[in-house]
C-alpha cells in the first residue's frame, strides 16, 4: 500500500480566536499530503505529472474528516497518508493526523482523474487512469 | 427547523491552477453560512454570542462533504444551510451549495459547544448548551 | 477617475488567535476589490475579460500597505478602490478600507498586464495593453 | 543583526489560476518566518513568549513587498528574514524569498508590541517592549 508521512507546523494564521486551528486549514494540509504521496509513487512532481499525463489535475469528489483533539499554534504535527483504493478513474486517500503520537484529525478523501474537455477547455471530464499509473499507485 | 440561505461568489483567490475552487474554501463558505445561522437564531453577532453565553466557540467535530459540480471565479452560489440535530451539547449543520439552481456542493458537520476549562484557559471542553440556546435553535 | 465601492464582513475564519483579522487576509480583500473594479471597467466578468484579451492575468508586481485600526470578525467593511494611475502594460490601484466611517487599511498595488509566453506556456511576459482597455481604465 | 533562513515549499493550493502563486500567500509566508525568527531570538516559541510577555501579539502596521519573478507549485523556495530596526514598542523586519538563488519577492513589515487593554479586553494598546526582548533581539 502507497504511503508517505510528513510533518508540519500548526501557525499563528492557521489558527482562528479560539487559539485552535480553524479546519478548513485541515483540508490544505491533506492537500498538500496527497500531492506529496502522489509525486512519490509517480516519481515527478506535480507540476511535471499534470503535463507528462494531459490532465487538468485529480480534484476531491468526496472527502470526512473527523476532529478528535484541537491542535493550536506552534504543535508540531505529523501526517500519515495513505492510498486505500484505487479504481478506474478515482482513488481514494486517507490521511491520520497526528500531534505526539495522539490522534488529532484524521481524513479520506476520494479524488477523480480529469483531462479538460477537448470541445470546451473550461470543462473537465473524468478518464481512465493510465495504467502505468495504477501500477504505481497499486504497487508503490 | 432552522434555516439560512445566502448568496457568495467564488472569486480568483479561492481557485486553484486547475481554474476551480480549492475544495477547502468550501469548507471557509460553510463556516460563513454557519456563523450566520447561529447570528440569526440567537439574534447576536457570533463575537457577542460568545461572550454573552461565556464559550469559546463551537468547533467542528466531524465533517463531510460531496463537489458534484466544479465552481469557477466569478460564479454566483447560493448557499442554503439548516441546522437538521440538536442535541444536549453538539449540533448538526448540513450545507446545500447551488449554481444556477444546480446542485454543486453539498457538505454536513457536526460541532460542539465549548468554554474554556477554568484549570488551563488553553484546555477546552464541550458543555450542555444552554436551554435558552437549544429552544433557540430548535424553534428558530 | 474609475473607482469601486462594495462592502463585506470580516468573518471568524479571517481572524487570527488575537481575535484581530489576519493581515494577509485584507490582501485576499484587495484583490477582489480590483476584480470588480476591472470587471465594472471592461463590462465582462474577469474569465470573460482573460479569454477576450487572451490574458494569463494582471498580477502584482509590488503592492504596500497600513494597517490602522484593527478589524474583527463581524465588523462590516466597506472598501473604495480607486485606478489612480495607467500606464503602458501596467497600472495602479489604491484602497481605503473604513469601519463605521474611519478608516482602518490602506492598501496600493501595481499590476501588469500579462500573456503566456507562446514559446513556453509555463511562462509569462508583460504586454501593453490594448487601447480599448486602456480607454476604459481611464475614462472610466 | 537578527536573521533567521528557512526553506519552504509553494503548494497547489497557494496557486491561483494563473498557476502562480496568489501574492496573499506571500505575506502569510513572511508571517511564519517572522514568528520564527521571533522564537530563535527569545528561546521559546509564540504561544509561550505570548504568555511569558503577557502580550496579545505583535501585529503588523504596514507592509509592503515586490513580486520580482513568479513562483509555481512545487518550487522549492528560501527565505531570509533580518529584523533591520527595533525601537521602543515596535521593531522593522525584512524578508527576501529566493528561488534557485534568484530573488523572487522581498517584504518588510513594521510590527507593533499589544497588550489587551485592562478595561476592555477586547481592545489592544502598543506597550514598550521589555528591555530583554529589545536586548535580545538587537543583540540576536
Amino acid at each position: 500500500m502507497l504511503t508517505n508521512i510528513r510533518t508540519t507546523r500548526i501557525e499563528w494564521g492557521d489558527c482562528d480566536p479560539a487559539g485552535i486551528i480553524f479546519y478548513p486549514r485541515y483540508f490544505e494540509i491533506f492537500d498538500v499530503s496527497t500531492t506529496m504521496l502522489m509525486e512519490h509513487a509517480l516519481g515527478m512532481k506535480k507540476i511535471e505529472y499534470l503535463k507528462a499525463y494531459g490532465i487538468a489535475g485529480h480534484p476531491v469528489l468526496e472527502t470526512r474528516a473527523k476532529f478528535r483533539l484541537p491542535t493550536r499554534f506552534g504543535d508540531e504535527v505529523s501526517i500519515e497518508s495513505a492510498l486505500v483504493h484505487c479504481g478506474r478513474s478515482s482513488f481514494k486517500i486517507e490521511h491520520r493526523l497526528t500531534k505526539a503520537g495522539a490522534l488529532a484529525a484524521e481524513g479520506a478523501e476520494t479524488r477523480v482523474w480529469v483531462v479538460r474537455d477537448p470541445a470546451d477547455p473550461t470543462r473537465m471530464t473524468s478518464q481512465a487512469m493510465p495504467p502505468e499509473v495504477v501500477a504505481r499507485l497499486t504497487h508503490g
